[in-house]
């Protein structure tokens, strides 16, 4: 056999041509979500009003097992996919593991991460519907920068509520946003209701993502003809973001390998949702069995800490209810962690998987031990990681260190989502060991859980 | 026929295993190095206290026409290489052109640009010498990145000079060498004999490409088992860039596709010496006639107002003098320019490729235009283009809009060496409308002139 090539790419015929929606093989569907006005199972035409229809559509449809991508996606797709599988034999190499070491990297486009597979997705269908234009929040970037590049693409307006501190601590993750044409606003700002009465009460605030999130909520509905749209965690964006395990997947057939553990960071759950979504129909359907690892920051522990229980998507407590592990919506996360990976909840999908078992582990790791990992990894693979996916290096790298003691020649596969090159302020902070490891207490976590809504008969 | 994809990634088997020596193909050879004490040429043993003796070796070699690529080097090469070959589509369509626009895409690796190519195979034979460490200057920090990846990965120290202005400028592009392991300097520093001279006639100096080379040669020449190392300009560094176009040739054969047009950003000249290289190998053999375009910045116009002379290739005037398009080693780039290409001369490859026309065409743009196309093309096709690289785009657009006018479907390629990401401070500026144009006047240009060495017989 020929020796397996530091890299795969497939050929652009070999790309796929359908998302796959994991609900479709659930026996166990994920719980409905619930409008938080009546407490019933919501409709998809309650949710016209946030998404545009066909989106709605995909949020609400456990059935359809395979989505055909509509032609103008693919067309987005192929000038930046199929992303490159790739061995990392330098890093096995160094280890001297026994252990074969594969990931897939997601950063070789503008944005820099996955998000783009959602973003370019999500604009064309509101597109498609007739809209002029979307709204969004982002935190560390990365999301609102996918989604500028795939407006700017489609020809649609786009705002961005960025939260101040990262506003103001970020200019150039700002500067590409407008370099796609983005409408950048500080947030909280004096351009929507709930932003002004945020700011009357504490003017100096430097914001919160769930503050962005209820600016940009209110933004799309109070302005014609417009959609809020969001990066992770809803089912939707899970979808679209299975195109990175199908073509995983296909790239390992070609090799002739599979995985027996897979690595995700798990921040929303979209990342680790994409890639083991086609590893985990095998598992569903008793064709193989490969140990899932979801990988989360220590400081944000949703999965290893949180409860399973029904809580809002924001802590503007604005969204609809979804049952996942949180932390609670009113659970702040540390700013001294790097990078994205704080919000307080996770995939309601992700999240049953987990409850159910067939995602067999959740695992937090601490900040400083990640950034030893990515660290090594640049060195050594040519790629500086994004802090996100350097959460499933440092466990892909714990695991083939285990390999290299017991001896196995297992096959790890991991998720690297993006590049670093906005997270240098990080970087730095590692090199000049001021970054510092958070671990909450448990009673630093009761704030959170004491914002978790009461729904009797509901919550584990 | 099959369509063309967006992106063509030869297998790890169709990449190079050898680099090529344009040199061995020239009736006509570059004139040679002059020692600047003695006033003749250069012998190879004299570049010894410089360059490791396999540098200094492929530096004098104008007859062998191609260089195994040591294994290795391949190793490293294979963990970003082959590097795609991409067709615009999108810019076409946006750009309604008949034209068939190509790029060979060089900034996806930690580096960030095509820098990595020569940086790998410098840091090798270092190391297999027996050094133990390198020296080198950097500016806008492409090249620093690239070494510093380099070295981290072949157990090299690294001592990296970086102009003040830009270590003050661009702590990221600091963190990311310090990442790899570099010992990042200002420039002036107090560590050599040259820097404390500086700083004691100006304390507040920002510092000078010019400086930080006279810094590194200094700290390399009193430094024990180490030598200095440069990105550009070198015969060597052409060398270890023909990879790309070899890559290039290859990837247009499968596609059946032949350049009309090849055009490259040229600031020292290693990324468009190394595009053109086996392109310029048929036009010199007489197999093909393509038009080679070198794209160089208004503000630093090297080839299009420059002379041919014998030049220092420092500011120091500490080098070895060559033969090359220059604005003399006394030419003071304008500050206001974004990124690289600010460099006073040329390749000597590429100068006397140009001098005797086989380099068909150099053609100067302003900074205005060059990111009025990066902006554009980073919407359509996904990859935000350093500014060096967007000079090559801004012509390849204005080639593909005279195709239109023409109604010519010509094969437009061109390099696109790496991504912006460190960039945005310039996009930035764009965004805003404080960028400026700059165009020096003839009297601009004549301090830098004054500059050259009087060799009686030898300036054109």
């Amino acid at each position: 056999m020929a020796k397996i090539p530091h890299r795969l790419n497939l050929t652009e015929e070999q790309m796929p041509k359908q998302w796959y929606n994991l609900r479709a093989d659930m026996k166990e569907q994920p719980e409905p979500m619930l409008n938080p006005g009546t407490m019933k199972p919501i409709q998809k035409e309650e949710l016209y009003p946030i998404f545009c229809e066909d989106l709605a559509a995909q949020e609400m449809d456990a059935k359809t097992r395979y989505f055909d991508i509509p032609e103008p996606i693919l067309d987005v797709y192929k000038a930046y996919r199929p992303s490159p599988l790739c061995r990392a034999y330098n890093l096995e190499k160094y280890l001297d593991t026994p252990a074969k070491i594969y990931f897939k990297f997601e950063g070789n486009n503008t944005s820099g991460s996955h998000k783009l597979n959602s973003a370019v997705a999500q604009a064309y269908y509101a597109k498609k519907q007739g809209l002029s234009s979307v709204t969004t929040e982002t935190g560390a970037g990365q999301w609102g920068t996918a989604l500028s590049e795939a407006c700017s693409y489609f020809g649609l307006d786009l705002t961005v509520f960025m939260v101040k501190a990262s506003f103001n601590q970020k200019p150039y993750r700002k500067a590409i946003m407008q370099t796609f044409g983005a409408n950048v606003i500080s947030s909280p700002s004096d351009t929507t209701q709930v932003g002004r009465a945020i700011l009357a009460m504490d003017p100096d605030t430097t914001g919160s993502l769930g503050c962005a999130i209820s600016e940009a909520i209110e933004k799309s509905t109070t302005t014609p003809n417009c959609r809020y749209v969001l990066g992770s965690v809803l089912n939707q964006v899970l979808l679209h973001q299975s195109i990175i395990g199908l073509e995983t997947k296909k790239g390992m057939e070609i090799l002739d390998e599979y995985p027996d553990i897979v690595i995700g960071c798990a921040g929303g759950g979209s990342n680790l949702g994409g890639l083991m979504a086609p590893f985990m129909q095998d598992k569903l359907l008793g064709k193989a069995n490969p140990h899932f690892i979801a990988v989360e920051p220590a400081s944000c522990p949703s999965m290893t800490r949180g409860r399973y229980a029904y809580d809002f998507c924001d802590t503007g407590k604005v969204t609809p209810l979804a049952k996942m592990y949180t932390l609670g919506s009113g659970f702040i996360p540390s700013p001294n962690h790097a990078g994205g990976l704080r919000y307080h909840g996770m995939s309601p999908i992700v999240s049953k998987l987990y409850h159910d078992g067939y995602l067999d582990e959740a695992r937090a790791v601490e900040q400083s031990k990640v950034f030893d990992a990515a660290t090594l990894f640049a060195r050594l693979e040519t790629i500086l990681p994004a802090p996100e996916s350097s959460h499933a290096i440092r466990v892909a790298i714990d695991e083939a260190l285990r390999c290299k003691e017991t001896g196995e020649t297992k096959t790890i596969l991991f998720g690297l989502t993006g590049t670093g090159y906005f997270d240098m302020a990080a970087y730095s902070s590692y090199l000049e060991k001021t970054m510092t490891d958070y671990i909450p207490t448990d009673e630093d976590l009761e704030p959170g859980f004491d914002s978790l809504p009461k729904i009797p008969g509901t919550q584990d």
